[in-house]
């Protein structure tokens, strides 16, 4: 693949199922890509296809403008960058972080960029490594608007969307955490009704286009409870409190019945018996979210 | 509207937002409709739109071929229908309890109905009131085929899809409780991520498009972590616990830094750290739901 010399030059730090993505995806589009990663020998198939190996962090750091660093989370980041080699190497440098962790961290290694005369932007992947390349892939940026902007095109090889969510550094993690928050306690709903389906003798390849179903109609929900949430109407019209939790309590109950732990879905009901004690059981789903976030 | 003389006549027993909307697409379609509610005065709108109004719950289920019951839970129809005055009217008579419980309460509604001489199918209502009578409802039964077919033309007035999901009368009742144990958790980690966003100055009318998107994933995981169970193969290769875990963690600490209670995800991350110290961190999310269902 020829080097394209209209973008500039990027490194990659970390070469898990994403970061062998990522770096795939610059390689592909002819960008000129140094990897790297903490445990050796994981570069071979990105070096066969172009990739340049470098033997240290800081060497990796010096090859580009541009470093994309995605590592399990930033306990890992900073080992890898928190060290004064790097720091020496990374300084007037762009910095993109992509690991995924909390909007803390994020606000922590904003300041020790700053320190370093460090350039950096702070970004999470919403989806997993294979939509890398692909329309599929959903990248959120936050930080410094001309860093995003300046690094958009090469960004862009990564394929997907690329949403810039604000200056404040925190933001991209913000809303990768909300959304993983969606999606986890989603799955841990998701693997329960698996467990509990088996035992009521319904396999799970029986139950699947009804989930189906279920998922289908959550987006719409999403945007409802929403705005439900925003302005404060918390609206129980359709789905009231008082009516979900005796839902709630089924689930439970069928589950143990069956021996099924049913921890998850006894948080769930906990709240919304709460909620229901603080007066609200005639309200909807957004009322659970007010109260969860009352101080 | 004119009676529908092809279509069996039938009561509706309960008179919540469900019962009404069930009641009303009888009635609009023709169907002889008798409506009985516990507390009395529920009735007026659908009287008016043609609808007979029965005093007592003996005097509706005497009026039709055909029962229908909907209401809270099966504490409360059992309160209607177990009383020896609405046994007797029952007699040789069909009943089709759509009220949402657990599969139990299903077989021992049939139970009792075959020791009064009812013949009685189980089912459930998969979508909100405002569906009834639109493509969108979804209703799901179980118990003896030949009642399933018998009445499935006038239950079809009712609109959307009518599924009979086997003759053990438990079936329709566990469809339903796995799928709302999908529907209620994912609508806990909905309601957390919106007090968790706000929290980090970020509004639901922001992350509902982001939220949208993790709606629009599910299905599809669904289908594939189905598959994963039912083969036991549980595959770790996108997306395995050792790293979601990590995930879950963030969340649980960025929600819990704001004063966020947090006990919906915690019992998602103990089950998954529990599963992986069982040696399964390299599999996927359908691993959790074997390990639940261990006995």
């Amino acid at each position: 693949m020829p080097t394209n010399h209209t973008q500039p030059t990027v490194t990659v730090l970390g070469l898990g199922p994403m970061g062998r993505a990522l770096a795939g995806a610059f390689v592909d589009a002819g960008v000129r890509t140094t990897v790297w990663n903490r445990t050796p020998g994981r570069d071979a198939e990105l070096v066969s296809r172009g990739a340049v190996s470098a033997g240290t962090a800081e060497e990796a750091v010096a090859a580009s403008e541009l470093t994309v660093v995605c590592v399990v989370n930033y306990d890992a980041s900073d080992a890898v960058l928190r060290r004064a080699e790097v720091e020496a190497a990374l300084k007037g440098r762009a910095l993109v972080n992509l690991t995924a962790d909390s909007p803390d961290r994020a606000r922590s290694t904003a300041a020790w960029a700053a320190e370093h005369g460090v350039e950096y932007l702070d970004g999470a992947i919403m989806t997993a490594a294979p939509s890398i390349g692909t329309p599929e892939a959903v990248f959120i940026y936050s930080g410094p608007v001309d860093l995003h902007e300046r690094f958009a095109p090469v960004l862009a090889v990564l394929g997907g969307t690329h949403t810039h969510l604000g200056a404040e550094i925190g933001r991209a993690a913000g809303f990768d955490i909300a959304l993983l928050d969606i999606f986890w306690t989603s799955m841990a709903g998701y693997v329960h009704a698996l467990a509990l389906a088996k035992a009521e003798g319904i396999s799970a390849r029986e139950l699947a286009p009804f989930a189906q179903g279920i998922g289908a109609i959550l987006p719409a929900l999403f945007t409802e409870f929403a705005e439900d949430f925003d302005s404060g109407s918390y609206s129980g019209a359709i789905n009231p409190l008082a009516s979900g939790v005796s839902t709630m309590a089924h689930v439970v109950h069928t589950a143990e019945s069956h021996g099924i732990e049913s921890g998850v879905m006894r948080a769930a009901e906990g709240l919304t018996r709460r909620t229901i004690a603080l007066g609200h059981g005639a309200d909807g789903v957004s009322r659970l979210a007010e109260v969860l976030g009352r101080r």
